[in-house]
């Protein structure tokens, strides 16, 4: 089996739109435990402005306060050359950029326009010029937009290309509202990969509809090597209350190993991790896994059949 | 695409474990509303001892009290001749037996070995003798018993080969407790169907651990054209507490539709039903699609940027 690679997005993409503030001493914590897992990539925060996203104000803290493992990429989010160099002297090792595939998507969520934000990449690249920092590129919205549906398949492969033009080293395709289903995603990852077979794409995922995990079959179908996930299932979609959000790491960790891959993560320190979040977030959350136990986890017989 | 049947047993697998009774008016009139969604099959009720499953022991007042449409089969489970009898008596169009491919689960689950379980489906067999009543079986355990573990294929197709030596007409495939990873759905599927190439088998799913629709994608890449699925994802497992139940019928059509497959099925309409489940059963239930919507239903833009 070809080996698969798992990112963790909960700190930044679960934690950013929890209502209660998450200590930073308990984010170090929680990192510092996922670091333990074997985890490919870690989306530890973001380096935006405080009062847009108040729940991640403690980013150079948290960077400054986590164990490194080698083995682990630190990655956190940027809007603009001021967050890059924030995160360059924070020492990630990478940092994504956001760019929505559908024009609205993209005015809503980064308040300009898909040309103004390739013009704000190339300022980013050029700011972190020198750094040694690598750049990946979250691509929202490429399974649909909540406003505008699907995308046309053109600008999605003209997307990739002006990021690959710009020297993004590799490209999150992201199901940003879970849009997407087997079929298409299925379709869209194998085009994609048919004109960047050397490129590295991950597929960001998300469970809004339930298709979390089928579309994950879709993507290794396609030959897509990287997942991102987020430890519990936290985060999620602003347009589905009461929807669970992205992909559950632990349940992705889990299908895989049942399926016979291999990812390198420690599935029985990660379901230990998830079961720390309830009570960190005040909230119950979506994982399942973390409350069925494994498929390997075998039941004692009933009293009458012993 | 081939055409799919979708097989709802939310009266029946999901109402039979809910502590509070579902009165029996509130039962027809759910079962009447699913009567005109395009569902293939409906699992009513069971006929059962009313000591042994409390919440279903109207079984006759439901199925006198329904609208039946011509398109859709009236099933209902029954344990033994006597149950068999009670439902000829209420017309029903399809009893459904219950086996378990591993021993322990069997006596766990009917209190009596998988040899005497055969036995008495010989002496239902005969008991429907002339009635015109179709008789199906489900194979719960097929993708994973919780107390011992995977089963092995030559046990489940030896099962299948009695069962369908005994007249049954058709077996679903149960994974009852959400053990079952696409892998492995895949290979039995496909084993058993390569087998029976002619006879019907329906998948029944649980999405215990998250993978219920993405082992429907394996059931459909081995062929399988009937799926059992609860309305709301009701249902589920004694031995996961916390954790969802079956397959939520709408997810899975949601899925199937957005993926380009023809199920039948009115979507809105199931949506629609299914959004009425939290106010009768008086609790939230897993189901997603009743909760975000379909993939299809856009949202306005921002008011910034109308």
């Amino acid at each position: 089996m070809t080996r698969l690679y798992v990112h963790e997005v909960v700190t930044r993409d679960g934690f950013q739109i929890e209502p209660r503030f998450i200590p930073t001493e308990e984010k170090i914590v929680l990192v510092d435990r996922l670091s333990e897992t074997g985890l490919h990539k870690i989306e530890v925060t973001s380096f935006v402005s405080p009062k847009a996203v108040p729940a991640l104000a403690d980013a150079e803290a948290v960077m400054a306060g986590i164990r490194r493992h080698p083995a682990v990429g630190y990655v956190a989010l940027v809007a603009n050359p001021r967050g890059a160099e924030r995160a360059a002297a924070a020492r990630v090792d990478e940092i994504v950029l956001v760019l929505s595939v559908s024009e609205s998507h993209n005015r809503a969520n980064v308040r300009r326009s898909t040309e103004e934000s390739f013009a704000g990449f190339a300022e980013i690249m050029r700011a972190l010029d020198g750094t040694g920092v690598k750049v990946a590129c979250g691509m929202a919205t490429t399974f649909g937009c909540p406003f505008e549906g699907y995308q046309p398949l053109d600008r999605i492969l003209r997307f990739v290309d002006r990021l690959v033009g710009l020297g993004v080293g590799s490209i999150a395709l992201a199901d940003t509202v879970g849009m997407g289903d087997p079929r298409q995603v299925r379709d869209v990852c194998s085009e994609v990969r048919a004109r960047f077979p050397e490129y590295e794409f991950a597929l960001h995922l998300h469970n809004t509809r339930g298709m979390g995990l089928a579309n994950v079959l879709s993507g290794l179908e396609a030959g897509i090597t990287h997942y991102e996930s987020s430890l519990g299932g936290l985060g999620g979609c602003p347009f589905a209350p009461g929807a669970t959000g992205n992909v559950c790491t632990e349940d992705l960790v889990h299908m895989l190993h049942q399926m016979g891959h291999d990812t390198g993560v420690d599935l029985d320190r990660l379901i230990a991790a998830a079961r720390g979040l309830p009570a960190l977030v005040g909230h119950d959350v979506p994982g399942q896994v973390m409350k069925a136990g494994k498929s390997t986890d075998l039941h004692p017989l009933p009293p009458q059949l012993r």
